[in-house]
């Protein structure tokens, strides 16, 4: 297929190239915070209705849902929590059905004044598009978009359905793409454009969310030794789950692969809040956790083990489920989808289709793991996510809209537009 | 003087004591924390004013105060914070001047499910009266104003004046007692019933406050060596605290009136908070640390060192004052006031007066420090101040109210009402 109708694709990406990323700039002006997603997703809407794609949009919640292994326990009320997907309905059928998904959800900026400028305003400098949301993942989210527009706007029809889904809750618990899954949207294979380094995503460790709560025995610090301090005991409770985490990291060389990576196995305090008043023994500590397992590791297994741990500390706590619970995925080598990137890749970037092994959490674990379909994680290069002054590389934005766009065409097959 | 008047005076408690343990509790039932202090001081106001004291009231902000060396640099606003006096007029002066000092405000109840009951209800059960600021110290306000009460229920009238105020700050600054001397409240003597089991205080702690923020590297955990994550790190700042005390500790051989206590300096981690979501590396972290320094150190040298601790640690970090700022005293021996305590205490209780060194912030030192004026901090047997279940014990706070209205008959002098 490639030589012609590739150089057509990419003249089509490059034509309509500054509007995308106009069109990803106005996603991170809308700051989709966890529940506040409704900007961004209504922007989403409006732009795939005006392309003609069939729309769906609903709250995530079911019983079916709440009921599903992979579900994460959520926290939060999702009254507002609304996936969009708009599918694509190919005149002619010849093709293999692809989804191509991402997620409208960001996590904090975190105190802005660290950040070199607003983390909103999506401004470019020297190749980069800063703010929160940039690389993870609203250029992914806008490729997606745009690489469609590029094979029509190539004079080609995709002979194959083409479900375009963006989803909330990917950075808390998984469960938007679970519901779109739930509501019945599969397709012959998955792609992701996260901010990947330009790579396709081999392996990913699972995740876990949950809060332990230490109980303090509160007093005057005047008669400090009679009571119980539960700040310094959440140290304790640190201490133990770090342990635990070097365990699991020695474990790594009988993980196919992880066996190279340094450290794939974090465990993160990512918040804690605790105590009323400096002069009181403390009562009560609360630490957010995130842990991460190897692929093969169910959700059960982790939090067998995790209970186990906290319980060593001997220590007044409880600990609770808050979002993740989840395992992580291996894409298997040799899939056709794997072959028609790795085609697709070659003619975007020059060179060939490396894989990798990423300790982060991944929506990809649902449709491998639940709709046993291959899923292609794969996106651009970026810096900083879930950092100050996140940011993601445009030129590398181009090429992975290429990359998708050539994969629509190779894998869903094209017709030529006018021939209808 | 003792026998036939301390009889008087000791009826006249007892035949009050229904109502001061009412008045109490109608005290503890208006939740006087920090900046919600007015309910519990218009009771006040008005329970003095109804004795026909002088009345005064004025919020505690000054250019004076805040330039004082005993200031405690405030985070709030004072726009609430209303101290009450009221004096005691005498129609002969002859003895000695008298004051009688309480602070109104209360620390946070903590988690109320984990208390028997409400902290604000407080209910009377085997012998104790149960509630936050019960012990601390709303029966010792309560027993100022009911033994000058006692005394002139007693058909006596004091010869000197008496000037009992209600003050603001005791929890997180001094600043409430320390406004009030520099009013230009002044006497030859100073009683503050603060919840001592039924002791005299003979030395005290100087205390600090002060937030310590660490500032983090946030990053995706899934690169988290790459971050550095501030509440782990908080943890150092901590462990070298915790070091620094130890050191503290270690010296109290050289300090008068602490060579016998086990750990007589006291550092407390009251509150932490920090990060904005679990899987973020924290960006920051903020510890709200209450330090204790002996008699003779002063805040400014206890400054020095602990910034130089606080250095040592490497870390990205700043320490920002946040209340207490303040020496601790000691009450010489031999004064007269010492002496008539002695005598009232032994008329109440049957046994002698003791005194002892406790490791806790007291406004006494506003008027040994500053006033020059021999300062009793001397009050009832407490449980759980700044814990749960905070209780004072009854029969101790009815003799403690003889104690001190014996005090102000030999120290200020009566002569018998009917006589003028």
């Amino acid at each position: 297929m490639y030589p012609r109708i590739a150089e057509r694709i990419s003249a089509a990406v490059d034509a309509a190239f500054d509007r995308q990323l106009e069109f990803t700039a106005e996603l991170i002006r809308e700051p989709s915070l966890r529940a506040e997603e409704a900007g961004a997703q209504e922007l989403l809407y409006r732009a795939m209705e005006a392309r003609g794609l069939e729309m769906d949009r609903w709250e995530i919640d079911s019983e079916e849902l709440r009921s599903h292994v992979g579900y994460g326990p959520s926290t939060v009320s999702y009254e507002n929590s609304v996936n969009v997907v708009g599918t694509y309905k190919p005149r002619t059928t010849a093709g293999r059905s692809l989804i191509l998904n991402g997620h409208v959800d960001v996590v904090p900026a975190g105190p802005e004044g660290t950040w070199s400028r607003s983390p909103w305003d999506a401004q470019i400098v020297d190749g980069w598009m800063y703010g929160r949301g940039s690389g993870d993942m609203k250029a992914g989210l806008a490729a997606n978009i745009f690489a469609l527009d590029a094979v029509r706007a190539a004079g080609l029809a995709p002979t194959a359905e083409i479900i375009v889904q963006s989803v909330v809750e990917e950075e808390c618990t998984g469960n938007g793409s679970l519901a779109a899954l739930l509501r019945g949207y599969t397709a012959d294979a998955v792609i992701i454009p996260e901010p990947e380094e330009n790579m396709l995503v081999r392996a990913n460790v699972g995740v876990l969310w949950f809060k332990v709560r230490v109980e303090g025995e509160p007093t005057h610090p005047r008669e400090m030794t009679a009571g119980f301090n539960a700040i310094d005991a959440a140290y304790t409770v640190m201490s133990n789950l770090r342990e635990l985490e070097e365990r699991w990291n020695r474990h790594r060389t009988s993980h196919r692969y992880f066996e190279d990576l340094e450290h794939p196995i974090n465990f993160n305090f990512g918040t804690i809040i605790g105590g009323d008043w400096p002069s009181s023994v403390p009562a009560w500590c609360e630490i957010d956790v995130r842990v991460a397992i190897y692929p093969g590791m169910t959700a059960d297994q982790a939090w067998h083990e995790l209970q186990q741990c906290l319980d060593s500390t001997g220590l007044p706590l409880t600990a609770t489920k808050t979002g993740f619970y989840s395992e992580g995925y291996v894409l298997e080598e040799g899939s056709e989808a794997e072959t028609v990137l790795a085609g697709a890749h070659r003619e975007a970037f020059g060179e060939d289709l490396q894989s990798f092994t990423t300790p982060g959490y991944l929506d990809g674990r649902v449709f491998t793991l639940y709709g046993d379909t291959p899923t292609l994680v794969y996106g651009p290069v970026s810096e900083a996510i879930h950092g100050f002054d996140e940011r993601v590389d445009i030129e590398s934005v181009r090429r992975i809209t290429k990359a998708i766009a050539l994969f629509i065409a190779e894998w869903c097959g094209v017709e030529e537009a006018t021939a209808g």
